[in-house]
């Protein structure tokens, strides 16, 4: 999936995995009485079915997060392990039944956990929480400014699924031909897919499927509680602001700063899943900005910037806001982007100096020194046998993309053919490097590639030519070709350990791509037709990074002469304090690094408040206590609990979406009043 | 304790404590090496510094459980726990300064025990939510009377201690002497006090502590936990019908009619330890009257009474509510008063028939084949060493006595000498009566030999002559006799089974008593003056049965004549169907009476609602659940657990009490409006 937000998780994961790997090693000689079903048989209908429904579920997961903070977690092990628990439910309920023919086997599994990622994996990568829907009147207006007809383009189900289908398929065709080389000859870690690889042949060893049953069993329970959970919580938001998602938990003061607790039971499994440091970092930016420096800021209004503006102005407070976030995520940015650039090529200045020298490659894998095991020369049988021919990639790069050069003017007439040439020459170069820093780091800068093409094409096309909306259609394509490449790269990696056929895979994630394209605009249309106030700032849905997003274009187009007075010296500050907080995370030993806040996680919470980063720091601190408790229980169910509260209280939003749309509205208001508020409001009440 | 609705207990825990009775037929071989200590050395000032913090604890418990619903669940083993838990963290801390001279017996532990539930056991019968603040004008106006002057008589800390002080003693006086007869020679079970004696010396044995501890930490967590959600919902009640307490959480129709979950730690812990039969009663009581027949009931206003009455007044639907409850809770009350009395006559005649045909009694206890054990040789020896001697109880008896008579006409002067000798001369064999039917069944029948002295001496004393408020004084003299009997000699047996010396038991009980008198009233002052409306049926403390005592003391007095239509006949249809469902559930198998309601149980929410019923069925289906997942488990910590609960709300009764009294609002009001209202309030807001 990839993301802003992400990033973090492969850094406190590594350790593990490089353990777990060894672990790995025999793996294969347990399964290799079990025969290798051929690529045909691995897709099965079934699986498609499986994958088809848990699309939508993971869909909606997703769409909702990315409206809600942007904040999404690796979903891939949820992925799994869901996917594991329908076929298995499938097929006991086949096999009473004396129907079943064929067994399920980890091939189809992880058939299905790739399925879903593609697919699921467009609900980010469509932008609908950040480019696609920054292009709208809506967030054009909220931004401050009264849009011209070139600087905007509301969203509709039919551009949006035709964009998506033009731009979607280049990133898989563009790393089919890199796969050998990442997978096998450079072996790359990817460790969320072998996370999840090792997940999936847990789950099909005799022994891991009791301990599968127990992790899924966990799963359905606490999907039910927060499933539940958020139908309760419906009953009680007659209105805006009312409700649990407004508990001034800590009192009311606090709660107009935005420090409370909101009793989402998603985001505290979103805290489960993220690694402490992202939580406390989220925190802490939280209690900087709304804790500290915006209501310092706010006695300046009447001379730092106009004190009669609207709250939503970008020239008045909402302007320090997005700009002192955007400059952070962008020092954070281009911070990681030098060094991922500068890992990968001096990776590739390795990988090609010893293979001229040496018979096999050396890339800091755990496998370096010894010789190819019975399980690597097993895996690497299997992974060659199935090709998908190079000429086919590269003939179908070349046939979409010429597609998409005609096609895509006539969506956003503001981006010129050119525009795009020039993107989908270097769009290879750039997913290959994305998808190979994927591997090491497990970091996708998808979005930071999006970023670039954002202030490039917008600069390009200019104020009067709608370079606002060049941009950010821009960061869409460039966004969409290097996530995909990163995310399937990824799945691969899970295939070569599960001895998934490529080929397989390759279909696989075809067909989830295809329905990404059309699952999630259906997904995006239904929450934008069902909450009226999708993207404005005091909404439960604010779509936050649709505000940054366009601010960013607005920046690269209009230059800095649109921010409020001081707001520029702030920026500045903040982007060299990103650079330097991440270079002092590098160079101290990692004893000290680890307590050392990340400024990307920290610049969420500056346009957001903090409530979310309470919630993810419940998750945290539960977490953190089952595993004083308990550390083995932790760790073999704290994933699957963190997932069912994730995926309950996400498909909460179908049923909750749909009662919008119908026209009903809960029965109750569950209203906070001061003291003072209550004895007026009770004084109403009975006289009238 | 006993009480009105803790009278099941004991017969869902028979078989069990017959059980476990067996097994402890060897605990005196584990014991045998350690000495007891001598009676003097049992008492020491440790043990009464923490049995003075204890009995405030639990007066503050018993206290708000009576003010709110009058359920009053057995606290024996929490005063167990509790009592264990604090010596031992201060024999700790003095072991590690080297200070500790005397090591902490379990004699001295059931020191403790029954020094708390002797003061603690007042706060019940001083009749606090009942037949003491019944006497109050506050109780008069609200049961629809205008009061003369000789009808009520204000709560005072003055005259509430001296009456505890003439009355309570007499109880303990009158059951020294039966003493022996009841534990040696009637072998009575006191499933209570077994229980607790269990409690007591599994925590002394080796193995046991281990356990105790981990039973002290659940309690401790569980505490805390009650505490803090306590103190957290202060926060939200700025006014009433403010907080969690108020939360309409089945609906807003539901709410009206009382059915909600009110988020009380208190009655979910209650729920935990009453048997199940009890909360399904309960909350089958609730769906009865609440849900059925009050709503019938208020369709006649205007027929079967006057539509313009205050909500409160007893000529309306709260006389239905008032005076069917009554009508339940006497059948039930006599029923059980003529099958207790059976069965002690039938006991008595048993033993006294035995007594000279053998040399052993016997009683159905479980040793009556057994030749006399070690443990019993042992026990009795030592019950038998120490004596008080039966003079000094009957010459005590008499000169309390005679102070009484002295005294209490001057109290209440609506109580005249000759009814106070009368009730003294009678007293002794009610106590004996309660404590040996108690001792057989776990039963105590205070409340019945309360509403006895009620309706006899207010019948006497006649309306002219202020009848209720001296039925109403009678009853406090009478519940005070018959309760401390009862309980004192479940002590006793407590004591027997730990090789409590009697005498120092008689001295902690003596101890206990003084406590109880003084912390008792000072803890309903407390409550008087913090929480203005209390005794009101729409507060928060609505003490029930104040307006229930004092109803049926109206009912002595004046006749039916005052209730309203129909309710002389439904009253006797439901006293009818008490008497029948208590007969029915006493003659089906007991594979078919245990999913029989109690009628006793089912009263209560007549008159107060369902809430606190479906508290205690969440704490029902708490236990249930946690029983099919591991019984062992939630066998041994379930009551920790529940004490903790209990405990823990009880507590911050303390503070909540003092934060009211020294005018500290709670900041916040969470409110509860229908759709409709919250536009009209947000109107007014926006407006305002």
């Amino acid at each position: 999936m990839g993301g802003e937000d992400k990033v973090e998780n492969g850094h406190a994961k590594k350790d593990k995995e490089e353990e777990e790997e060894e672990m790995m090693m025999t793996v294969e000689r347990v399964f290799e009485s079990k025969e290798v079903p051929s690529w045909r048989q691995q897709l099965t209908v079934r699986a498609f079915v499986v994958s088809f429904m848990l699309s939508i579920l993971f869909s909606f997961i997703v769409m909702r997060l990315d409206l809600t903070t942007g904040i999404i977690p690796s979903l891939n092990v949820s992925a799994g392990l869901l996917g594991f628990f329908f076929i298995k439910t499938w097929t006991k309920v086949l096999e009473k039944s004396g129907m079943l023919q064929v067994p399920f086997t980890r091939q189809e599994n992880t058939v299905i956990q790739t399925c879903v990622v593609a697919s699921s994996g467009i609900a980010f990568s469509g932008g609908f929480g950040s480019y696609l829907f920054g292009m709208s009147k809506r967030i054009a207006i909220q931004s401050g400014s009264t849009p011209g007809a070139d600087d905007y383009k509301d969203p509709s189900l039919s551009w949006i699924i035709g964009f998506l289908f033009v731009v979607s398929f280049l990133g898989l065709l563009a790393v089919v031909p890199l796969r050998k080389i990442m997978i096998i000859d450079f072996k790359l870690t990817y460790p969320s897919g072998t996370a999840t690889a090792h997940l999936i042949n847990s789950f099909h060893m005799p022994e891991g499927a009791k301990l599968a049953k127990k992790q899924v069993k966990a799963l359905g329970k606490f999907f039910s509680f927060s499933f539940l959970w958020g139908f309760f919580q419906w009953f009680y938001t007659a209105a805006d602001s009312c409700g649990f998602a407004s508990f001034p938990t800590l009192g009311l003061k606090a709660f107009e700063n935005r420090f409370y607790f909101d009793f989402s039971a998603m985001y505290v499994g979103v805290g489960m899943i993220c690694p402490y440091i992202v939580n406390i970092s989220l925190l802490l930016g939280g209690i900087l900005s709304w804790g500290l420096m915006w209501p310092l800021i706010e006695k300046k209004a009447g001379d730092w910037y106009s004190a009669d503006l609207k709250p939503s102005s970008m020239h008045g407070l909402q302007g320090y806001k997005v700009f002192i976030s955007i400059a952070m995520i962008l020092g954070d940015g281009l911070y990681n982007f030098c060094k991922v650039l500068r890992r990968t090529l001096f990776g590739l200045y390795h990988q090609i100096r010893d293979k001229n020298s040496l018979p096999r490659v050396v890339n800091g894998s755990p496998t370096e020194s010894s010789q190819l095991s019975f399980d690597d020369q097993r895996r690497t049988s299997l992974f060659l046998k199935d090709q998908v021919p190079t000429s086919f990639a590269v003939g179908g790069y070349i046939v979409i993309a010429i597609i998409s050069i005609i096609t895509l003017p006539h969506i956003f007439h503001q981006l010129k053919w050119y525009h795009i040439l020039v993107m989908y020459l270097a769009a290879p170069t750039l997913a290959f490097c994305n998808a190979y820093g994927c591997g090491l780091t497990d970091w996708s800068l998808a979005s930071t590639y999006g970023k670039l093409a954002i202030f490039v094409i917008g600069a390009w096309a200019g104020a009067s030519h709608g370079g606002v909306l060049a941009g950010l259609a821009a960061c869409g394509v460039m966004m969409n070709i290097v996530s995909t490449a990163s995310d399937l790269t990824q799945d691969f990696k899970t295939g070569y350990l599960t001895l998934a056929s490529p080929r397989s895979m390759f279909v696989s994630q075809v067909i989830g791509t295809a329905m990404g394209c059309v699952i999630s605009p259906c997904v995006f249309w239904l929450f934008y037709k069902a909450f009226k106030d999708l993207g404005l700032s005091t909404s439960a849905y604010p779509a936050p990074y649709a505000s940054i997003y366009r601010s960013m274009a607005m920046l690269a187009v209009e230059g800095f002469s649109s921010l409020p007075k001081n707001c520029l010296a702030l920026c500045y500050g903040f982007f060299a304090a990103s650079i330097v907080v991440n270079a002092i995370r590098d160079y101290v030993p990692k004893k000290y690094s680890r307590f050392i806040p990340i400024p990307m996680a920290m610049a969420i919470p500056f346009y957001l408040g903090s409530y979310f980063a309470i919630d993810m720091c419940v998750g945290s601190l539960i977490l953190f206590l089952w595993e004083r408790m308990d550390k083995t229980k932790a760790d073999a169910f704290g994933p699957a609990v963190a997932s069912g509260l994730i995926c309950g209280d996400g498909i909460w939003t179908l049923p909750s979406a749909i009662l919008a749309l119908a026209g009903v509205k809960p029965p109750i208001c569950m209203k906070f009043l001061s003291r003072a508020a209550n004895n007026r409001v009770d004084g109403f009440l009975n006289s009238s």
